[in-house]
């Protein structure tokens, strides 16, 4: 090896690449040196860049991913898991390849546990629990393990994902659509005192941010009877939440904590172990709860992908910081729709507009296709709204970078020049 | 960037780091020349090799990993992955990040789906799903989306998750045990002369390898009513299979094919769309079906990993080489256990002993905690048996090299010398 000649770089904090296009002849790649577990998630892992030469095509130019999810993940976290992935820490192996019960994994499950905690101030009365599934498998595991068949559920219906949820309550229990922004093409959240809840409702349910329409609860109805339930799939961890106020905190990963195929259940463990007889093993939260998520072999990648998530996100000052970054954003977006004298338009209701998703129109409808197109073109993608919806959409989740915003914002600007 | 001090190699083939020891002050990291999407599995990645002299400590020593799932995966695999972890293919994003709904997402599961239907030869008349949830999910999907509650399933019990799969049938239909090997510790396979299926069982349920146990089926008994129905996780994809003796076909990829959090269904296509009105939404075929595995947001990182991993088994010229691969290091293991004069013993009968996880304990029973010990001290990690069954367990999965087992059975070897 002609270890001499190679050129490297050592600094005490990882290196992130910046986003402008470098040339096709260089690349980049990046070596974090082992560290032995450490709970306080302060460890600032040393990195090394590798400067490597080469003749072929290896482009490291990344784009600014508006996806609603799965959806841009830290770049920082990125670099992390790409220098783990054949050998993590000097075990000999990578994440991948970890029994789920041995002691390298459970280091990290425990870790990823632990700091969520942190993060949303977890309450010792609550389990966490790691599954699979998407929110989708909990839109059938909430009612099998809470409700029997005559209970009642309320919803309150802010979106498609909160429509969803109702559809599949209704082959295992009542329920009683409270309300409904459907009408309104889901641009509110109705006032909480207008709400005439059931008299002996199991549960209230609701969407906290739906993803599809840009809606978000900014603050949280009481239920009269039972306790809230949430799906927080594309909010989670994006804000603190009083996790307390809740019965029930669930959520898919892939928006705002790392890749699909973990979900999160935050319940409190005194409404866990009365499942339906025939609910399905792995729906059951009594099974995963005595299990410590380790029933059967959990999404162990995508855990420790969630758990580096967390440590990025603690390392960042917590969810207080983080919320004012994401406040900034949006900011940013929704005042530059509003600047726009109805070139851009968005439907909703402003003291309600998700911190998460902006969808957004154009005056001129016809020119929407060539807004994503260009865009596209300026490595901004995944813009286009939902199919239910159309238009516009960006997602602007923790991960998104102020810099992908700011250069949306001037695009914008740009092409209303260019087209106003 | 010093770019041209830098030393590198390209080659037609992926490089493999070897198993060796290396000095901890050199690190090999290896970058994939992006290709096109290639639909015949056929291309050569070229491979630039990096060599960096670090002062930090950064073991690249890879274990061989007896784990019995998640396991041990291609080490040309893990590279490629990790190549391509931070931006896949030029795309400006990981393959985490990606929307389940974009192009490079698709193209991804479509050739998954392709790779594995040349591998195994399915036929055209059966769906291929990816899910979440492991086999233990569909203990419950099979009979909720295949059985009435009166009609009555025949399984053929030779280790624990085939009775596994039996407690959760009987929660939605009949089940009727047709011969079970508890009584001899799960040791055997009966002849299928002898078993005495059900007059009107809707299937014939069997585990086609005992993880556990280490009891595989060499052939397949035939239903005499209804079908065939295997659980394969633990030898999906280690030999070649005749699809079409079977109505479904499933898998948790934490095996063979992948990491966990991917569960992999193949199922006639006429047994889909009659699942009883409770069923999960997320545990009926149809709705997977219907919407090729992305009704919701699909475990996309496992699912392109499991796709690396077809690709590299098509590399390897299938499955018939394959199972040639793993006879021949399970005949070396199986042959160094009969050879040490009963040092080592195998409790399950020659003739059905698994290609895939090979139980087996020491005569002088105080000797295994050390046996397990030392080995671990020479980098040969996981071998301790299931805690159900205790001794010894070696999984001798697809991507475990020959050269991992011929380490192990030297090491058996020298151990008996220093304890016989």
């Amino acid at each position: 090896m002609a270890a001499s000649t190679n050129s490297f770089l050592i600094g005490n904090t990882t290196h992130i690449p910046t986003l402008k296009p470098k040339p096709t002849s260089q690349s980049f790649l990046h070596l974090t040196k082992p560290t032995t577990v450490n709970l306080t998630g302060k460890s600032k892992p040393i990195s090394i860049r590798c400067a490597a030469a080469t003749t072929t095509h290896v482009p490291q130019e990344r784009v600014f991913n508006f996806a609603a999810g799965p959806a841009t993940l830290p770049e920082n976290v990125l670099l992390k898991a790409q220098a783990d992935l054949y050998n993590w820490r000097g075990s000999g192996m990578s994440v991948m390849e970890m029994s789920h019960r041995g002691k390298e994994f459970l280091s990290i499950i425990q870790k990823a546990e632990s700091d969520l905690r942190n993060l949303l101030e977890i309450p010792s009365e609550y389990s966490v629990l790691f599954l699979q599934g998407g929110a989708t498998t909990q839109f059938s595991a909430l009612p099998l393990n809470l409700c029997k068949s005559d209970d009642t559920i309320d919803f309150v219906v802010t979106g498609s994902w909160g429509d969803k949820a109702v559809k599949e309550a209704k082959k295992y229990c009542n329920t009683n659509v409270i309300w409904s922004g459907k009408s309104e093409k889901y641009t509110k959240v109705p006032s909480f005192d207008e709400l005439e809840q059931s008299m002996h409702a199991k549960y209230l349910h609701i969407c906290a941010n739906e993803t599809i329409h840009g809606v978000e609860f900014k603050d949280y109805p009481v239920a009269k009877n039972g306790y809230l339930v949430a799906d927080m799939s594309s909010n989670f961890c994006s804000k603190p939440v009083d996790v307390s106020k809740f019965g029930v905190i669930y959520g898919g990963a892939q928006k705002n904590v790392g890749p699909s195929g973990v979900t999160i259940v935050i319940i409190r463990k005194d409404l866990i172990g009365d499942a339906r007889d025939f609910t399905p093993v792995m729906l059951d939260y009594k099974i995963h709860d005595e299990n410590s998520s380790l029933y059967n072999t959990p999404p162990c990648f995508g855990i420790y992908m969630c758990g580096l998530v967390f440590e990025d996100l603690l390392e960042q000052g917590g969810l207080k910081e983080v919320e004012k970054k994401n406040q900034k954003k949006a900011d940013l977006l929704y005042n530059a729709i509003e600047g726009s004298n109805g070139f851009f338009k968005c439907p909703v209701e402003k003291s309600v507009r998700s911190l998460m998703n902006v969808p957004f129109t154009l005056e001129k409808s016809e020119l929407e296709a060539e807004f994503i197109k260009e865009a596209a073109k300026e490595k901004m993608v995944q813009l286009k709204g939902h199919r239910s919806v159309g238009g516009m959409r960006a997602s602007i989740y923790n991960a998104m970078p102020l810099a992908g915003v700011e250069k949306l914002v001037a695009f914008m600007k740009d092409f209303q020049a260019k087209h106003g």
